[in-house]
């Protein structure tokens, strides 16, 4: 079972990268308002249903993958 | 209007995060065959059609945001 998980930094936490993409994107000549830089995270979970391997992956998460002080996630399936 | 860019590694392509976070996840007990790891960039562009924002964001990820030999881009609109 294929999810892709993204991880956000949250509203109103600095984002220093995001700042540096947007700054190089304006010296490039892009009309650009904001930037905000998150991770992707592509997981094949072997051998669960579903609701089991979403289940997973919200563990997961909360284990290693975002830092929920700073970072929220969302969880989207693809496939089977 | 505001656009997600999502940037994976290319299929092939080494991946040590990836690597370092699917390790990660089995000593944790996780049932995990794979992961791969990627950004998100979540981007505001200034006074523009939707068609044209998406124009915009294209040449961004071909200019700045992706590195076109080893990784991929797929662009996400959300809302208005």
């Amino acid at each position: 079972m294929n999810l892709t998980v993204l991880v956000r930094p949250k509203t109103g936490i600095l984002d220093p990268q995001g700042e540096a993409v947007r700054d190089s994107l304006r010296k490039l000549g892009f009309p650009v308002e904001r930037a905000r830089v998150g991770r992707l995270v592509e997981l094949e979970v072997a051998g669960a249903s579903r609701a089991e391997a979403r289940a997973q992956v919200e563990r997961m998460c909360a284990e290693l993958l975002a830092n929920p002080l700073i970072e929220s996630f969302e969880i989207l399936e693809e496939g089977g």
